[in-house]
């Protein structure tokens, strides 16, 4: 069946969502987008997403196309006409359409908005049951990957090459510290400690990331922030990740080693619990 | 008057010629582009340009998704259609339309191809006669610098701070070194002989460069590949960039210091001359 997605304050069908060639987005990659978790019909971490969104918005200077209400009304119009109950809605806001110049436009030129939805089971996941694995890749990004922009293609290649060596996901590696994953942020723990890396230009500001600290904070679990090796990772007692439609996952192996007897940790399976929880009630659904 | 441009197979008005919101080229710069010369009607430089297009494709493992001649003649025909005598084609393949996921899509998937015509004096151009100003401003690129990708944010965001100081464009700086413009290679000239950085993944591998580099060998001008940094560039006698649509472009300021006198130098101008005969060639304007 058919999504009906949203562009430029449209709902099409998918298959007739078009933008024009001469989008930055598209000669570019001059825009951003955000993918916000659905649980029960809801929309989840909303406001964290709203807020990072105007940031990435705020850092490449691209004005906010629509109001904060009307951009909310059309992700729940859209779950509402494509009956997602679980899933997640992605948005992409470029620059706008302009004759392909590398210096912005001239002031005025509106920004382009495109949405979907995705039907996902975020919850019930199988994946988190057993686990998933993850192999390390070079991480060669450029260094503003604080700004969730659409210019993926370094996500594109360390994603690809994971996939070829049979990974859920890839931990992007520099100066052998571990990143970030190519679309999820990267945890490990030891002694009953979860690390994850500092915040900076050189990692994307995770949402789930900030949701799992205030957590740790409000259960006494601790949380170091910091830098790890690739080493540490392979010693780790558990590792896991994070993102909006993964929310918790855990990791049994890294790079053809097991991690926590190759069985999804006791502190990674606690805090996806958590994570449950709370969404949960943030949609009601407590 | 409105152009007509390709896209998938199809000659449209500008306004009309659109790519579906599920591009990989608009939500992950999942893609490469070209842009070649045209003067008195013919493209010039034209065996490098489609040698390195095969390249950068090559580089993502995106397939040709026409004939070498069916992409030649799809030019031609632009360039026919918009009566395009001086200027350039833009061109861009991208990995094709599917359902939003970081790693490559099914095989069978055709990749995109949207093209459009720019009219441009190229040889008689003001700013050759006049020279121009550059500012530098930090490198923040991804590592792959040598593959003509789209996902261009970095270059979007430095071209952008060197328009604002004022300059026509901005040389990207890393570790102290000038890699490259945001759109051009950049040269200095210190004692007679023309300095660039050396080919690797850090800058793109310049067609102007090429042609430059023999041009150099052919007439007994010293070229020497090499770093140089900032310091050595507000030094040099001369400075000049070069690219698809400025050819060779003398520059007479870097970051507010006057270069060479203010003046066009007498390398850069030579070679400007020299590219313009070999062009004119092999348009057979000679």
């Amino acid at each position: 069946m058919s999504r009906t997605v949203f562009v430029n304050g449209e709902y099409l069908p998918e298959g007739g969502a078009k933008v024009s060639i001469f989008d930055r987005g598209f000669v570019f990659g001059d825009g951003i987008y955000e993918v916000v978790p659905v649980i029960g019909g809801k929309m989840v971490d909303k406001a964290p997403f709203l807020e990072r969104l105007k940031r990435s918005l705020g850092e490449l200077r691209i004005a906010m196309p629509m109001s904060e209400d009307e951009f909310v009304a059309m992700h729940e119009k859209l779950i509402e006409l494509n009956g997602i109950e679980e899933g997640g809605v992605y948005s992409q806001i470029t620059r706008g359409v302009a004759d392909r110049d590398f210096a912005f436009p001239a002031i005025g030129t509106k920004p382009s908005v495109a949405a979907f939805t995705m039907k996902k089971q975020l919850i019930d996941n199988a994946n988190a049951r057993t686990g998933v694995k993850v192999v390390t890749v070079e991480d060669i990004r450029w260094k503003r990957r604080d700004i969730k922009s659409i210019a993926l293609l370094g996500q594109v290649m360390a994603k690809q090459a994971a996939v070829e060596k049979g990974a859920f996901e890839g931990w992007m590696v520099e100066d052998g510290y571990v990143t970030e994953g190519t679309s999820s942020t990267a945890y490990i723990v030891k002694d009953g400690v979860i690390i994850t890396r500092p915040l900076s230009n050189e990692i994307l500001p995770g949402i789930r990331r900030k949701v799992i600290k205030q957590l740790c904070a409000d259960k006494g679990v601790k949380l170091e922030e910091r830098l790890f090796t690739v080493e540490e990772a392979l010693n780790a007692d558990e590792a896991f990740l994070s993102s909006a439609t993964t929310l918790v996952m855990p990791i049994v192996e890294i790079d053809g080693h097991q991690i926590g007897g190759g069985q999804p940790g006791p502190v990674a399976r606690q805090m996806r619990e958590y994570y449950v929880v709370a969404i949960k009630e943030e949609a009601d659904l407590g």
